[in-house]
């Protein structure tokens, strides 16, 4: 634990490094970044006594050999700031390194000294050692600069020469550069950054299952089928095509129409009851197709920037090959059959769980991690992960440094909904993206502080919120009968809370809004049990505002990345006003929505203008890049009014006056 | 870092167990109690799916052999609290231990699906293996009992009977008893909990300068003087005597009146100069007596029920044995000469500091040790450690644990007053009390905001205030010539915001407040460079005042604990009300402070009844301990008045109405 004593260590370390941040749970998970993003790292340094102290941070690639070392500068109050830039994929390391710095002490205390009019004789052979020691650490030019700095510290007469030389600068940084170290407090622990690409932190998710795409009605749909929406896909702007699980469907117990016990013979049953006859968790369902048809999927779809993301369910239909070759990783009941998902007394005969206590537990992982690992040969890279919190904590941890330890650039989301601290585990073990709350948010409250926890405090070091306002388990009493404007105001928000969100289409598109039963969040005649043909034409869809909404997600940075969400007031609990901007704010988006999907509403918004790096003084441009309207506003309380009928939202590009040479105003 | 492995360890335990509280910096330092005190615990339990967890709170005397377990609770958002509570001074352990509970999961399942009516005989059959399990784990009469209910669920017939053995609540604590723990988590830091005596968490001080207890003027105050002086230090009701160091004073260098680098020959020194040809810090100056009259007063101390407490000042005088002895202990100018204590450009050299980078660290640490241990055998148990701050943070660690495992009932107090983490550091690595900002805290806010943090953060976990009005280098800007009222306030507020305070006296209870310079803190003519004599029985003293406040205290176990401070609202900015009461609320507190010392204030108090365990519909008395007044109060808004020129304060007890069977009504 550190503790010092008094036999085993030298304890003429005097510095501590504590209150590091970022740090989770006392370092046991990484922090998450995605290349070129900075990592601004904190700590108290302290020591006895009043002398001056050095601190450095250091860091490093895994595996390289060499720390980098960055100088740390003083805040107040014993608090040390310093910055790297995470450049490449992988993982990096951290740590800190603190020292008493005798001859910044000695510097600091002889100017007072002399500001005193005291006799500094003493003081300066002092500092001479000093620089004497610091020479004799130093080679090569720095030696003999240093040597030379103590030849004329030493050398008789020219008092006021002697002074200056021992107050500048350029010798002070000369002699910090050998100072002696033999006493330093290296920090206790080496802190984890994790770095994935871009689309880890910005990213936009379209769902459809591939067996809805076939051209005629009563078709099954196949990987060709999926080819020709790609363009679909991509015109409304998505990069993510996360297909519903696309392998073989169980028969045993197969759930029909509404879910209902019974499958009739044309009932094609759930994608996520896993395996049959043709095959388990490495093959692909007949009936869309072959391998060599899917992976041609994710070529095509990669011409339209669009990557193929698949689904992982760790679970069997009654008919998986696992469940004969492997009965040893499923549960047993006393009556000699297997034990079926249930929450009690809801049961899913059609699926039965992993028995992860199984003696042959590390057989049972092995082969799952082989199922990842098959898709990556496929091309895969993104998976998002069914129910992963009725899998054990370790065992995803595991798999993810396993699997990214050679694809740094697989990205995994977790399907988590579940309680808050589980979700938050499961984003610590190394889930790249995460499912929220989003969905059951609605009011102004409700959205604030969620979006204050996600963003604004510790969480935001390793849990990245993937916001989805539909899911094809999922129509919110938000979206339930109150039409289009529900829609847009619900996709303006996961668009632009969400540097990462994502849509169940095309339900969501075509606002498909019937409910299965009063009370309940189900589809009737969900997708999940059925074959659908959608009219993806219709006059009233919303693709292309989806088009557009993502189209300003790509074109401002601002929306790209979620830390810098702040909440501005507005005086009417209909409203909600929330800003994003890049750190050098010359990308700062300003969005105003209106929560209320029946009425307009209007009120006056406060804006912090200091966040937003406004000049109170000057008027400035708010640009609505929805409706490409443009807004004269001064101060902080303008006016605004929006009507759920027309657009529900405005998505303001902030643009401040500038004045050119032949002073001419424009707002850039 | 306790990351899985598959290889190294058997990841079938699920349950993480995180968020422990109390938990000072990762487990880095121990939490402090006294005996008899609780430890309430806290922890996130978490595990992968929806199974029931059990969770026992382990802890141990360290050294003991075995662990007591006690059940954990669980609240809500998979938070469990646990307690028990420390009987023995020393230290102890803590940790958790959880796990999986298949019984408990299939209990709760069991009856969901009888509710819902569904076929349970396969059920039953499980239930019956989990017992039969149990009953293989355990011995004795739990085994045949569990043996018994697998005979009476496994026999043919009366399914009824057989229902309610299967979810009765003693067989569910039985087979509770004989978990299956082979996948149970232990938690991976064994948290530690220092348990020192009541004194360390309630203590009067009285700081004084024995050569000061002469009943002649002009002479020097003897050991022998000192027992003159205890009766009245104990008619005051102060449990805690602390002397300015007892030890010969350096006459190198030596400080005249107020400080003047040049002494007379009757100027004695400072005290805080320690050392001289008549010995050093194992020696006792001989113008106080002898080694035999030390123990002599603190064994009559006793006899008043005070303890001395004696001063431990880690510094030499130039002429301490020391410097001859141990000259490597010391830092050496290039010019030949020692290295002074300074502050520049402020120089004390009449104080050499120790070099606690000298090589011979070792022998310097364990000398200083020594010197507690030597103090210690002459019958002294609580030390005030003059600036800790300059020394080392690894030897007050080590020379305290050091100290307290022979001596678990020392009490080491802080004399720190540098920046905040410095000091709370100070307090992680083991002082008992220490010394705060409480001095320079005038204002509602500003003792407010400070004591909220001493006392309703983790700060209370290892940092025991000791609360100072005044000492003999701070007289402070508020104690300036606003007289007796203003020594009145900051004496309530001490005592009453405080379990522990001191005063310097009899500067204090004689209202002493003669600045040497404006805008400074420091008394003129300190007592630390003079002999003084104190007119104790002045009619203007605050002794008899500081006797009625500190019986209160003593009366009253609301005050003997900090942890229970409250604040409540007053809509007058100079009046201040806080409560403070036991745990179960019978014995209640609450004052009110008039922080103007010069004016009358007035305002209406708004209690928060539900934390005083008033019920808001009944009247309730306010009996004022300082005055002897009761008021009659009814409600959360009353009035309150208070005059600075007559008594500055409140200090209320709350007394309740009670119903006596003669329907009498009394207020208890």
């Amino acid at each position: 634990m550190g503790k010092a004593s008094i036999r085993d260590e030298d304890s003429r370390t005097r510095v501590v490094i504590e209150g590091v941040k970022p740090e989770i749970d006392g370092g046991r998970f990484p922090i998450k970044r995605t290349v070129g993003e900075k990592v601004i790292v904190e700590a108290d340094v302290l020591a006895d006594g009043h002398e001056a102290l050095s601190c450095v941070l250091l860091y490093r690639k895994e595996g390289a050999p060499q720390w980098t070392e960055v100088p740390m500068e003083p805040l107040v109050n014993d608090r040390w700031r310093g910055e790297f830039t995470v450049t490449d994929l992988g993982r990096y390391r951290y740590t800190f390194q603190a020292w008493v710095d005798p001859f910044q002490s000695w510097r600091r205390n002889l100017k007072k000294k002399l500001d005193a009019e005291q006799d500094v004789s003493v003081e300066l052979a002092v500092g001479v050692e000093l620089v004497r020691e610091a020479a004799r650490r130093a080679s090569g030019d720095d030696k003999k600069r240093l040597q030379s700095a103590v030849a004329t510290l030493t050398r008789r007469g020219n008092p006021a020469r002697k002074l200056r030389l021992a107050l500048d600068e350029g010798l002070a940084t000369l002699v910090g550069l050998y100072s002696d170290r033999r006493f330093a407090t290296t920090y206790h622990r080496e802190l984890a950054v994790v770095v994935d690409r871009d689309r880890a932190r910005f990213s936009t998710w379209y769902e459809m299952f591939p067996r809805s795409c076939a051209p005629e009605a009563d078709h099954h749909g196949t990987f060709r089928d999926c080819e020709e929406r790609l363009a679909y896909v991509a015109a409304m702007g998505f990069d993510v095509l996360y297909l519903a699980p696309i392998h073989p469907v169980g028969h045993t117990h197969r759930k029909g129409k509404n879910g209902s016990p019974a499958a009739g013979p044309q009932d094609p049953g759930s994608p996520w009851a896993i395996g049959s006859e043709e095959g388990g968790h490495k093959a692909v369902n007949p009936l869309l197709g072959t391998l060599e048809d899917f992976r041609r999927l994710v070529h095509k779809a990669r011409e339209h920037d669009i990557e193929i993301a698949l689904d992982v369910s760790f679970q069997c239909s009654p008919d998986h090959p696992y469940v004969r070759e492997h009965p040893e990783w499923f549960r047993w009941r006393p009556d000699g059959t297997l034990q079926y998902a249930e929450n009690p007394p809801k049961k899913y005969e059609d699926i039965y769980p992993f028995d992860f206590e199984t003696e042959d537990w590390q057989g049972l992982w092995e082969e799952l991690k082989s199922i990842v690992l098959f898709w990556i040969e496929q091309g895969v890279r993104i998976f998002r992960v069914d129910n992963p919190h009725t899998k054990p904590f370790a065992f995803w941890e595991w798999l993810i440094e396993e699997v990214k330890r050679d694809y740094p650039d697989v990205i995994f989301l977790s399907e988590a909904f579940t309680r808050p601290k589980i979700m938050y585990r499961l984003a610590k073990l190394g889930f790249s993206q995460s499912y929220t709350y989003f969905a059951w948010r609605n009011t102004k409250w409700e959205l604030t502080q969620y979006f204050t926890e996600l963003t604004q405090t510790d969480v935001r070091e390793y849990f990245r919120p993937n916001l989805w306002p539909n899911t094809p388990d999922i129509l919110t009493e938000y979206l339930q009968s109150r039409g289009r404007p529900a829609f847009m105001t619900r996709l303006v928000l996961a668009a632009t809370l969400g540097a990462s969100y994502g849509i169940y289409g095309p339900a969501f598109e075509l606002c498909e809004d019937r409910l299965r039963e009063r009370g309940s969040e189900e589809y009737l005649d969900a997708e999940k049990y059925e074959i659908k043909q959608w009219e993806l034409d219709r006059p009233d869809s919303l693709k292309d505002f989806i088009a557009r909404v993502n189209r300003i997600r790509k074109e401002n940075p601002a929306l790209q990345s979620d830390w810098s969400l702040s909440f501005h007031q507005v005086d009417n609990e209909q409203l909600i006003c929330y800003s994003k901007g890049t750190e050098d704010l010359r990308n700062v988006i300003i969005v105003v929505v209106n929560l209320d999907p029946h009425y307009t509403q209007s009120g006056w918004a406060d804006l912090d203008l200091d966040k937003l790096g406004v000049d109170s003084h000057q008027s400035y441009q708010m640009h609505d890049l929805l409706t490409g309207a443009r807004y004269l506003w001064q101060g902080r309380r303008n006016y605004v009014e929006l009507n759920p009928q027309v657009v529900p939202a405005h998505i303001f590009r902030l643009r401040r006056r500038v004045h050119r040479e032949q002073d001419f105003k424009y707002y850039a």
